[in-house]
């Protein structure tokens, strides 16, 4: 099976080197030069242009940025959708909204192309480890087919319901729970160390209690050093909490406390922080004068 | 030992009677009869009188609703603390707000009187099997002396710090966690359901992520069977929030998702759905036309 | 002059009305047929399709419900700027976002159309009496040409900027302000009478105060009455509050109360009232169990 | 008639100036000497103590920052009233919540002398040029007594109510509609300069609309200037926030926008800001890395 792979930056190039890692016949692509060269380096096939790593291939897996990304390389006219062989499969593990990936799910169904969402949950050290967890929507029927080079990158998979969209739609409400209970958390601490207990205290005695969601234990560690090396950077969490808003506006159901979130991820990234990790919105209200 | 416990609601009966289990030596007094009738008959010494129940004994517990109540009962002129003994040790295990503990172990102190502030975490459940949190603020020598007793009645003793206060103030912040999730949580499963999601899924996948706190895996019952049995009232919530919004006031310190989670609660409260437990949220959030 | 009115609403009708009453040449059409045929009663041309009622036209307004009608009726392939003529001009009064006002204008640039973006502020009764306020982005030079054809149907023709998109942007403040002062009011109405004045007393004292938005002179009625006769729908305001948010994560931006707004106008819309004027939003907020 | 006025800030220094004016009989007082210097060279009697300053009184004005300033002064064991005549008026023109009143004409009743909320609408400009106006709670026939003093220092004189503590009531709702205003004309200016209007368009066209409250006008000019010279404190607008808060938790009356614009005035307090004009919360809103 000839598969192709579409997007290599923090996540997409590790997820990549594990396929690799398993013997896939692999060709990859990227806009910049190095993460591919790198992966050649290691066995795959580099491709000069998009289109050319598509044309041919059985599967395509995409790891790209935003929705916006995803259109216009694949969908567009003269998009990668026109070069890939009809009876051919692509899975986007692109975070995007549910609405969006009907749509990308319908422009493939037009040209004779398979498709299935399959966003991760995970950051770069599960992306590395292949731990990282599928959240697929779309026919199960074609997911048994797949479902073993997933687990070269991931150590579970989801089938989260059969139609296209639903994948996105559950990893929509993971990055929401994410980003809220990192600043209820961060909150916490704040207050807490107002109220004249120690940070070091809050950030031990926490994240250990069925009140906290427990991703921050991991979280704590940053907020201790101060250093928010990037995981999951802040803009993009700031995009998933932006898709989740729209996404709610289309369903008519209020969405209070993602919203304001929202607007706290908003600011920090207007300060500047937006290329650290997501955990730095407690840098950011923390901030004093 | 004399030992005297304050305040047979919902909790405190059931941590009365886990003293009794343990043959310590109790005097008990409720404004209402019934709990206290049915304390006396497991062996317990009924009071006629608050002031009676607590006169010569060496420890008085108190586990009232609000600090007003408790300021009302012994703090005022010929409050409680004016019928107890000189030497002896109030253990106040109501959840109130960290600087209206400090006062009221200052009032203790200027009578002689030691003093614990020791909020519980865990709900009725908890309570009644003896597994609930103590969170202590005050001299760590003190609690040396009573751990025993509050080891009857719970799995875990933390001390919080030697100053009186830090129990209620590390306590506001589990409570203050605890709402939001809450909300946190019930919104992720009314969006999704509203993306094509299944309740049912979602009730079973959303706890057991690391992005979810762990307590909402009892609560998805609750949600799943739309019958909020009391455990933690909703109205205690509200209040709860409202005393961090007064300490994140007193110390400058902007508290934005629980603030806007408050008016959720208040609204929820104006409702009539105060005497649920705060889980009923979901309901509240749910509601539609 | 050859003129055209596409989308005939509550405003678009009436706005139509006011150009014939001063003899201009008129065109309109509506997906729904009564509307037209009062305007045709009145001396209007009555088009059976879209693209039959521009075809000719040197001017086109259009005043229509949201961006996506918008770019669906004009801006797709067979879309209306295909059937208008080469130097004929598209003055677009719909709410719609700035960035959408751009492509628009691009659009028909493309086609050699010439375009304006014109919102108006003013409800029903302004849009009757021609006391509209239109906020126009674009060539000052072109507004200089059409600029008696909106004094037809508005009492203030204010020229935002040159820039195609700025008539929208200044819209989009006005209505996001609206939206906000409204539950301003709102609350200020409820929280007073909670606090023992009368209501009557609040609705004639607070709109004439230098705090409050004029415009809640005329929305006390319907908060007096209960009456909430639609002059600018709740569902509206509520995507114009969709829209502004779209526009601040777009500049990062943040905007704090007017997504908090957001959600409380999803919440009414939701309890169905969408239809009402924006004013119901009193009723969501005033409602009790 | 022998008046007293206790509290030469910012405002009361203006008021008693203007009574002084008008040949009242008018002894003052204030903690530091320098207001007070300044009145009695224009012809008050200066009291060395609050005590002397109301002995032998008719009439107390006071005009003070807190709840809990008047409290001391005034209502603490050796506070003003046990030095008034039973029989005398104290008038208190302080800006402090509901609740707070009503207790204060409860002290005042049971010492025999007769009360009157009074708080005032305005800033130093409107203190300057008897231009305030007065909110007044209590008995009709008792306003009547003093009317003409009140008109002495302010252009309008509003009786809120019969009952003590509904000046306060209605101060309460201007100040929280003032704060929220001033946030939602803020947001509104920072959107429209990142969508490309510029910023003196908008000072200049924005507070004219009937959807801007008209005291944006005024700060307008502060914005354009950055200069933020204090005619009422942003810190003091943050306390009335907070009191409106509990107000509203005492009524179970959610106050969504309210509260949240109270923690964006906790943050601009928190940075530093709290002893500009409160208009200097768009300085934090606009603030960028």
């Amino acid at each position: 099976m000839k598969v192709s792979f579409i997007g290599l930056g923090i996540m997409g190039r590790r997820m990549a080197a594990n396929l690799l890692n398993q013997q896939v016949d692999l060709t990859v692509y990227n806009r910049s030069a190095a993460p591919q060269e790198d992966l050649v380096a290691r066995g795959a096939r580099g491709a000069a242009t998009a289109a050319e790593a598509v044309r041919g291939a059985d599967l395509v897996f995409s790891m790209l940025s935003t929705p916006e990304v995803v259109e216009a390389l694949f969908m567009g006219s003269e998009g990668l959708l026109d070069s890939m062989t009809p009876g051919a499969t692509w899975v986007d593990c692109s975070t995007v909204n549910p609405s969006f990936s009907r749509r990308a799910g319908m422009a493939a169904a037009a040209r004779g192309i398979r498709f299935l969402d399959a966003p991760v949950a995970g950051t770069k050290p599960h992306a590395e480890n292949a731990q990282l967890t599928f959240f697929v929507g779309g026919p199960a029927a074609l997911l048994g087919e797949l479902d073993f080079l997933l687990r070269y990158m991931g150590a579970k998979v989801l089938h989260i319901g059969e139609a296209v969209g639903q994948g996105a739609a559950f990893k929509m409400l993971v990055n929401v729970m994410l980003a809220q209970s990192m600043v209820i958390f961060s909150e916490a601490v704040l207050l807490g160390e107002k109220m004249g207990l120690s940070k070091d205290f809050l950030l031990d005695a926490l994240p250990g209690l069925v009140v906290a969601a427990p991703f921050t234990k991991f979280k704590a560690e940053m907020v201790r050093s101060g250093q928010y090396e990037v995981q999951f950077p802040l803009e993009w969490m700031h995009k998933d909490l932006h898709l989740a808003a729209i996404t709610a506006y289309e369903h008519q159901q209020p969405l209070y406390l993602a919203n304001l979130a929202k607007e706290l991820f908003a600011e920090a990234t207007r300060q500047g922080m937006g290329r650290l990790d997501f955990a730095a919105i407690h840098q950011h209200l923390a901030h004093t004068a």
